[in-house]
């Protein structure tokens, strides 16, 4: 089916192809005849998707769209206090092909402007490699193709540039430019007459927005600091002397080109070029500024809307008592975790960990009750952590250290900033070391049972003691080393299997990727799982550590049934009020509030 | 604990403190002997939680902090267009005092500078209400609490202004200023002569980071785009000359006062403050630029930094068939589900549906394959629904529709802007309605059994025909209306209840509200649950619409127990099959990807 951006870029095409306002180019002949029924638009996304709509693919030269780019290579070349001492970042409210030097020094306001591009263009390096083909290399690595130079055009440029060599020789005067302003000159005209189409400008501004990498090749063609740097610039000067009122309108990060192309930066998000060649008093495009106008209030890009909302990053706060426990413990344990359980809080968060989610956060977190022991921060649906999150992570950890208090973390993917903190790989695991701990701390050494003895099973609590000791009789005792597979995905039921000792974990592949259920421990059951509708044992079990194990073999089940039908069934009965304890707890998880 | 935060703006302010560089303001005695030990940093966040340390509560004058919020008073009185006419919003390159004029018209460069500020307050209403009056309400909403006017500071500054009076004589005389100027210039004065506190000005910076309402109070202050209007204007023109630096290092809208206040403002997150009466050679406070300038790159707030990143809002997209079933089916209409089940697709989304979420989600829906005929967007990890986002989905809905195909959505929250979609509270209820429309689609009728007898039970599907007979001869039949409540919560085990016909659905009370848990329909069993640990019904089960029931009682459970253990030994060992049928789909559910 059609993309309804693609619908959308057509029916802004068709409002705006009327608009016939504005004139050519008249610098350069060359120019001057542009076809003025040209128009095109694209837009490229940070993965490095284009939509485009007219003559995305007919060529014009670059002209001031330059500007940034070579703004930012000099930037990556010299660094920016450098190029700071000879290129100020004002807005100069001027012209584009005003003069604009400060009064004393010469320095000119900023590097979109004339003045400023071309001692941009003095201060790229040159020693191995030429200069422009350093810039026509920039250029196309954020393009994501070869561009080529225009020399008919370079050349008319050259010939009829009197004003900028001017400008050059006026720099060169107040020792702005330091070498012979003759090839600086040269390579500006050249940089000028770099040939694009609407999608490569799309995805140029797309680097941009990228903080300069390239969103379809992945190469890193500029540094963030250069794209902070060169947006930042591009936001007050970019649209020369109607900076304020595309900032009021528009919100976006731009350049204009005389060429008739024009770009805009949503950063993080958006490349946005448009060709069309009639331009305004201020020397950008007509339709240009028109269809920017309209794209950044139909799609809210407007540098204030598509601001990311402070929305608390938190999406619960409970304590463990809240959490199902996938882990049996005795009676007295139960009861100590139903008092003490509130000393271990579960803080889940999602989205972004900027400013915003930061603050959230670490306010929570330092709201909590002071007896709160064990501060568990569930990363699992986090998307972005940023340097501020990290260091208010790591903050959080110091505080609550100093404080006799423990923070842990659950993460899938490991944010590598953190890997010195304790991490869990999901929740139940963060469960398990909380309730052990609590136990450690506030409980007896019986309430962590190192054994757990087939009487004092959980799943056999209905049966009395001549039910239980009947069916240990018909137990095998095993013992397994650590990382042992127990029992296959696939196997047909072979029998329950109650857990003495040590613990177990269970998987299964699941799309390719095996998947991790849960941790079974000493007092907890399985294998019975595979008396499931397909009969067959459906995750693997893994022994973790030392195992030691009693089975109820399925022999040995259906020996009872003829024996003991009455046994048989009291088991069975159990099995199955165990069963649904587990499908009690798993329902309650899966549930949503009712509207 | 202290919050991390707290600690970093304390070390933050032990690093600035000793700046002992520029002036207190020289224009106005009352202000040259300001003590510029003095040193405050306030934060306020969207919500209205304020971070402060220094001398936060001591009272200065607002001075052209005032400006910005004149500015949006004057534009939400009169309307964006009758100011522009007067006032435009182009950068001026000048000090905050120049006289920046156009050169015919006399129209002031932009609002920030003094031309431009005083012009501001000519633009406010005054027909009812005395018009200092209202810009004091004005200001005060967006402190929330109380200021008051500092007579004596007013009256020097109106014996001192004589540089503003010329400026209000010379906009007279181009009619920008259509009255008396001086009743104009004594509320300028005023305007400026309004005491604030720190605390206050981050609270009147995070309303404008706030969309115009704000935090504490909730009071809607400014119009939202009154509020884009005057940030945009702050981002040019805030800090007068050094707007260009200030955007390059900071890179937030600002406003600094001669006061020595200073506030920034991080659209959607933050609004921050600091008074520190040391002036730069631009009228700003030192310590106040030093500060923003640390807290913007310590805490990423640079609003290239700060950008929301273009990231997928896709979680997952998978068809039907990768869902677990809650409903029963007969074995033919498995099979057909099996074969059907991916021409509906069920694609997860979370964060924000912005232009970046918006334009992934349209992306992924318009790849779909094109015999996908059910398209199911998962929002509820939706957090907001930008207009754009809603119009790209009503635009998918109608391309899909044209297509014959169907777009559903499920939501717990519902987006009101949506409300005439097909909507589901639970991904259970849509995958239900998928499988129902593709069973009516392409399957036979048999397939959509309006009833299921005893024997068609899956729970029994282990039994032979005698058990299965025995048993449905110990059943009670019962129909019930619409909206009974079945079985409520508490209760305890009562038997095993076989939906012959028609539907129920399980709720329980959690943390106070009512949690909805699944939908079960003809084939499916309840009651049994209340075999698992507790003993007791945890659940309530109200029937939907006419239900035809089957009940094995506890009663007669008993009594098969006694008379035939061998048959009540087999139906538990078929419950016990059956419960591990949904236990294993429910650990499939709550599984997580090993690392």
């Amino acid at each position: 089916m059609r993309s309804p951006i693609d619908i959308y870029l057509a029916d802004l095409y068709d409002d705006l192809v009327g608009l016939s306002a504005g004139t050519t180019y008249q610098g350069i002949p060359a120019m001057a005849d542009a076809d003025n029924s040209k128009f095109a638009i694209a837009m490229a996304t940070v993965d490095g998707h284009v939509y485009q709509i007219g003559d995305a693919e007919l060529e014009f030269s670059i002209q001031s769209i330059s500007k940034p780019f070579s703004y930012a290579l000099a930037l990556d070349d010299i660094g920016l206090d450098a190029v700071d001492e000879k290129i100020d970042v004002e807005p100069s409210g001027d012209a584009f092909n005003e003069i604009s030097l400060a009064r004393n020094t010469g320095r000119p306001a900023n590097a979109m402007i004339n003045a400023g591009a071309i001692t941009t263009i003095s201060l790229i390096r040159d020693r191995d490699t030429p200069r422009f083909e350093r810039i026509l290399d920039h250029f196309s690595a954020a393009a994501g193709r070869r561009l080529k130079l225009n020399e008919s055009l370079y050349a008319s440029e050259a010939l009829t540039g009197h004003r900028n060599r001017a400008l050059a020789y006026l720099l060169r005067s107040f020792d702005i430019i330091e070498t012979d302003p003759t090839p600086v000159l040269e390579d500006y005209f050249r940089a000028c007459s770099v040939m694009v189409n609407t999608h490569d400008l799309a995805l140029m501004a797309a680097t941009l927005a990228n903080g300069g990498t390239q969103p379809a090749t992945g190469v890193q063609v500029m540094s963030k600091d250069a794209v902070q740097r060169t947006l930042s610039v591009m936001t007050t000067c970019g649209m020369y002397d109607d900076a304020g009122a595309w900032i009021a309108a528009v919100g976006l990060p731009a350049k204009s080109g005389v060429g008739g192309g024009l770009i805009a930066v949503l950063p993080g998000q958006l490349g946005l070029a448009i060709y069309s060649p009639a331009l305004d008093e201020h020397g950008s495009s007509v339709r240009g500024v028109a269809a920017s106008e309209r794209i950044s209030s139909d799609m809210g890009l407007h540098f204030v809307r598509a601001a990311r909302l402070g929305r608390s990053a938190i999406r619960e706060n409970y304590d463990i008592t809240q959490v199902p426990s996938h882990i049996r413990h005795t009676e007295a344990a139960e009861n100590l975790l139903e008092e003490f359980g509130e000393r271990a809080h579960i803080i889940e968060l999602a989205g972004d960990l900027l400013f915003a989610g930061t603050e959230s956060m670490v306010r929570e977190v330092s709201e909590l009750d002071e007896w709160v022991e064990l501060v568990i921060l569930d990363l699992r649906r986090v998307d972005e952590v940023d340097t501020i999150a990290v260091e208010m992570i790591l903050q959080l950890h110091r505080e609550l250290t100093a404080e006799g208090r423990t923070l842990a973390l659950v993460q899938e993917r490991h944010f590598e900033a953190l890997e010195s903190l304790r991490s869990f790989s999901s929740r139940n695991n963060a469960v398990e070391w909380a309730q052990s701990t609590l136990l450690q701390r506030h409980g007896t050494p019986e309430m962590m049972p190192e054994k757990v003895a087939v009487r004092d099973f959980a799943a056999l609590a209905p049966l009395d003691e001549a039910d239980i000791a009947l069916l240990e009789s018909l137990m095998e005792e095993t013992r397994i080393e650590d990382g042992r597979i127990v029992r296959r995905t696939g196997q047909e039921f072979g029998g329950v299997y109650f857990i003495l000792s040590g613990k177990v974990f269970t998987s299964s592949v699941q799309e390719g990727k095996p998947v991790r259920h849960s941790t079974l421990s000493a007092g907890m059951t399985f294998g019975e799982i595979a008396l499931g509708s397909d009969g067959e044992q459906s995750t693997r079990v893994t022994s973790m550590g030392q195992l030691h194990l009693k089975v109820l073999s399925a022999e040995a089940i259906t020996a009872l049934e003829a024996e003991n039908p009455g046994a048989a069934l009291r088991f069975w009965k159990a099995i199955a009020r165990d069963a649904y304890t587990r499908v009690e707890s798993a329902i309650k998880d899966a549930s949503y509030p009712l509207q």
